[in-house]
């Protein structure tokens, strides 16, 4: 087997290591995708297809469902903390190791040793989840080869912690501007101050009483925060102008429509003068109600969570495949110099779908 | 006479254009300390002493009262507006006509045409008024040698179209900062958001009514602005940091240190977590009440308006002189493109003073 070949015989934890040990850092993924290609061309039951550095194999073997299994490639910069280290407590230390080359793993794992599925079985590996939303793989799949993502059913082994997290928040951003008059600070009354005229805005923030609704079971909390503001001109100048950038995380029951409408109904009458969609991303429904989730909850068991964060479950969700996030890391050490996983969880997560897909 | 000499009988509109083509950029003063030097070293009834590029220039005939005439010799960066211009309308444009080559060829004007007042008289040159206050010549000089600015009364030749100004406001910048905690925005009450904290500040400024104090006749209009605000980590970060940059303009009956406590009294309650003097100058009372400003008030004629702006009168006030402006500029063309002076202004100005000092 040459160096750059991957065994995909050898166990989760050890493979989630030499994926590790194989740096794909964003942008730089090509190596990594051509082992991926590679490994999964010598697998009989798959038929393998690339666009770029995103690879996508699938069985068709006629099943009545089809579920997906799906899972970035690249890393956030490597933060000298590769190669990747076994600790006496099972724990493998490096970057990416929750996030989420132990999640590929357990992807490369089940396409090796399930190859007669209950269920059509779709693996997605994909670049550049990193990075701006318009590098995204999957993105750029979706827009170029829809038909390689349909599917009942998806699951993304993004970390998780080894619990089923349903699907995640919208989220979008607004910039308010206020103006003003510009004028010397000296003569103050010559001018109109576009700070000042923020005030309501911060008032409307602090004030705000965030929903928190349930839906397929699950809780979700909603937010509206300031996340920038800036204005001034010089040290001694009435400033014309001042901009607020706020963030509404939305639960899934709005749509990116309806989530822009309460913005502007929460700052309605604050005199904002610009009122500008900076980024925008809908949220998706958790769509545990599906008789394919709801097999697959019973499988691998555990309390379902509601996602808080956004995750490319949106972009399933927006092809109209119900998804939801279950992978063996740990979210909290995403990106983290001291990122780790438990090589037990792996090792449930790998075994937890085999049953589900061979029940 | 040399190219670099400067002759002080040609009228003072002749003489400020002439002052207009030496450039005196602040920081390059050097050849325009040097030809005010030599002019007035030709002159008898005058003892000329300097200090960097700071000329001062003295009679001393035993007077009762001694009166200082005050003006800068630098300009603000020139451009494209010199050489000076003369149009058919008396007008004289160029960078530094009105702020305040018009006010030094008065200065002088006096100087060599006055050789016997009825005052003593101090001439004060003084470069590098247009940037950092720490740079400016006037104060090199009144820490080096206080005694060459002793007297009883102090005009600085500040454009003012002709009016009397008395005494100028104090100014007061504070940095407000509010403390938070950082979070991811999908979690947002895992944190606490600076900015939001900042609005009780902006809702104090907004409501804020600021005084209108009359000083010996003179009516001064506080103010207390936001002149900057600054907030934000990242798009989906709650920011653990908010600063609102306030500039507090206040009247000369206030002190330095009254000024602060009042910035502190409005704030009080608002939740801040520092509270930094970025900036503080004191004010300068009019002093219109002083017999030697009675007299000036009395030749010159005309209302007495406040200063609005900070300027110089206020380091003659912290030496104990009463000050005012007054020169043939308008202010508010300083600092513009396309400044210019009334050449006419500036000839009555000269007259005025001229009266006041033989009558």
């Amino acid at each position: 087997m040459p160096h750059s070949a991957l065994d995909l015989q050898q166990d989760a934890a050890r493979l989630t290591a030499r994926l590790v040990d194989f740096p794909s850092e964003s942008g730089n993924e090509k190596a990594l995708a051509d082992a991926v290609q590679e490994a999964l061309s010598r697998l009989p039951h798959l038929s393998v297809d690339r666009y770029g550095n995103n690879v996508v194999a699938r069985t068709d073997l006629g099943r009545a469902e089809r579920v997906i299994l799906a899972g970035h490639i690249d890393t956030v910069p490597i933060a000298e903390n590769v190669p990747s280290r076994l600790d006496e407590d099972g724990l493998l230390w490096g970057c990416g190791t929750s996030d989420m080359k132990a999640g590929v793993a357990v992807q490369l794992r089940i396409a090796a040793t399930v190859p007669e599925p209950n269920r059509d079985l779709t693996f997605v590996f994909y670049d550049n989840e990193e990075v701006a939303a318009h590098l995204n793989g999957l993105g750029h799949v979706a827009a170029a080869h829809p038909d390689w993502l349909a599917g009942d059913f998806a699951v993304l082994l993004e970390p998780s912690q080894g619990q089923v997290e349903g699907g995640c928040q919208g989220t979008l951003r607004v910039r308010l501007s206020m103006r003003g008059i510009r004028a010397h600070s000296a003569r103050g009354w010559m001018g109109a101050n576009a700070i000042h005229a923020a005030g309501p805005v911060l008032e409307r923030l602090a004030g705000y009483r965030p929903r928190r609704p349930v839906i397929d079971g699950l809780e979700y909390r909603e937010g509206l925060n300031a996340v920038g503001i800036e204005g001034g001109v010089a040290g001694n100048v009435i400033p014309d102008l001042c901009t607020v950038t706020v963030n509404f995380r939305y639960a899934p029951d709005r749509s990116e429509q309806e989530a822009l409408e309460h913005v502007r109904e929460v700052f309605a009458g604050c005199d904002i003068e610009e009122f500008e969609v900076d980024d925008s991303s809908p949220g998706a429904l958790p769509g545990l109600s599906h008789p394919a989730a709801r097999a697959f909850l019973a499988a691998v068991g555990g309390e379902p969570q509601p996602k808080y964060g956004w995750t490319d479950v949106s972009r399933f969700s927006a092809l109209g495949v119900p998804a939801v996030n279950y992978g063996p890391g740990d979210p909290n050490l995403a990106h983290k110099r001291d990122e780790r996983v438990e090589t037990a969880l792996i090792t449930r997560c790998e075994e937890r779908l085999r049953s589900w897909l061979t029940a």
